[in-house]
């Protein structure tokens, strides 16, 4: 998996960062790619990523209805409808998302030519399942912000173990059906009746990843619940350390509010973002600094930066 | 007066050119400016050009309510809250305007620290004033579109003539209250009782600027009232000539339907925009050159570009 982050400041755009919007792509999967929220000018960053077209893109998650993760929705819906082979899209949100889209594409006379499917959560504290496919399961929880905000956990299944080839041709199997039976764990029996069992060729299942995207929250339960032993881990960091009366007083955290729910989840990698319009690079590469004290695998997020996960399997980018 | 055009482009952004919106800039007025129009990423624009401040704008036109003209109004709105010194701000509009800003605001739950005034234009054919001072009156008419669509008309006011320094220094009148007297249009009576009539020193008012900016429309009558003898005009032009069909079946025009609505209207210049993300740059030039056999002081628009009005005072940028 690739998570490209599109937009990584809180509440209005400046010239360095745009609104909060991350994409998770998924190579493996024909590149197809999923955004977590959606703010304005997402659509204008996604023209810039060649690699990142709209037809390829079928699930969007937003974690709650605050302009700055939510005004380019319309838009991206909008002008996906002029893509050629865009199929199904699902967007999952908050309950209120469903009268936020429908109302503006009423006014606007909105029609378009793929079926969009909306999924409001459900409004209660409890983890939920979002979606539980062969490819993952997603869950939800409620954060601590103010207005009602989720964070996402997206656990990959495991990997089908790969087949020991080397082995295979010294048993005298060669490619054919019996390889699907292998890879599928059953055993097949060659012509001088020795049974191969799956096992014997076919090495263990690979763990997959999860990867934790969380909304704006202040410090809470939840969030380290949906972090626990991630891959990575996506935590705002809106303020500097210093700053947690104010962070408080807006639902937000600061950097070293989130390296402690890093550290305390004990997720492998910490990726910090929704930087407030104050904090230039430099300041939020200091901020950072500082942080990894709590919690040293952190990084901070940039308009247009990729990681790779898990990280070790490609570095970052 | 000056015109900027922050996005160029029809139904979605492009590399090249954004989804519609337009600056009227008043630099005898500090700078104070207007929007037409505010697609998505417009506050993004403003970003980029220093003297368009949000805290100077204070109004904002919007032509029509489909989502390339209006999906970064609500964006604006919320980010000109962070600006300190921003003051009221009124937004013209279709009717659904309001019902559009007020349900975004109320779901995102927006709270402006500014006074938004929202002014809902009247559903008529017929030409109706939308504001009238001292600076300027403007007037909107319908237009043909698939969605109810305006044009704006912006006439500004005669500009009061000057004082011939000169005479007055020789009739032996210093600068002080007797020049306000002669500047208001009243007489002024010397020592030795001559009286100096205002038309004997001050030169004749000076005609204001006549500025059409149109939404997106069909050709049709009330295009040509709204720009008549216009110093200069918006006008859409979606199409390139020869695709007058395909224009009509989405209530637009092609450049060409654009240069003859500016002859028969007797505007001084025609400024066209709203180009089919199907043209690139090279396209648009041609096109504009073909059609300058229809209206030659034809100009195409461009991300960007700037014109003074009337453009023989300081030439186009």
């Amino acid at each position: 998996m690739q998570l490209i982050f599109l937009g990584t400041g809180a509440g209005r755009p400046t010239l360095e960062r745009n609104v909060t919007s991350i994409a998770l792509q998924f190579p493996e999967r024909h590149n197809r790619f999923w955004l977590f929220d959606a703010g304005e000018g997402t659509q204008h960053r996604l023209l810039g990523i060649k690699r990142l077209k709209l037809s390829k893109l079928d699930k969007i998650f937003i974690t709650h209805l605050h302009g700055d993760h939510l005004y380019g929705l319309p838009g991206l819906l909008t002008s996906r409808s002029f893509i050629e082979g865009a199929g199904k899209l699902t967007v999952y949100g908050p309950p209120g998302l469903k009268a936020y889209l429908d109302g503006i594409m009423d006014i606007s006379e909105v029609h378009l030519d793929y079926e969009l499917e909306i999924v409001e959560l459900a409004s209660e504290k409890m983890e939920q399942t979002v979606l539980e496919d062969s490819f993952c399961r997603i869950v939800a929880m409620e954060l601590d912000h103010r207005i009602r905000c989720y964070g996402y956990r997206i656990m990959e299944s495991p990997k089908t173990g790969s087949l020991d080839l080397e082995k295979l041709k010294r048993l005298g199997i060669s490619p054919g059906p019996e390889y699907g039976k292998l890879k599928r764990g059953e055993a097949v029996t060659l012509k001088d009746g020795t049974v191969i069992r799956s096992e014997e060729v076919l090495s263990s299942p690979k763990k997959g990843v999860t990867v934790t995207i969380l909304g704006d929250t202040a410090p809470c339960e939840n969030a380290v619940k949906l972090a626990h032993e991630a891959d990575l881990l996506v935590h705002e960091a809106t303020f500097a350390s210093g700053l947690e009366e104010k962070a408080a007083a807006y639902g937000h955290s600061t950097i070293t509010q989130a390296a402690r729910a890093a550290r305390e989840a004990r997720a492998k990698c910490l990726v910090v973002t929704h930087f407030s319009a104050r904090y230039a690079a430099d300041a939020v590469e200091r901020m950072a600094e500082e942080a990894r004290s709590v919690f040293g695998n952190l990084h901070a997020a940039a308009d247009g930066r990729e990681f790779a996960i898990p990280m070790d399997a490609a570095g970052e980018d």
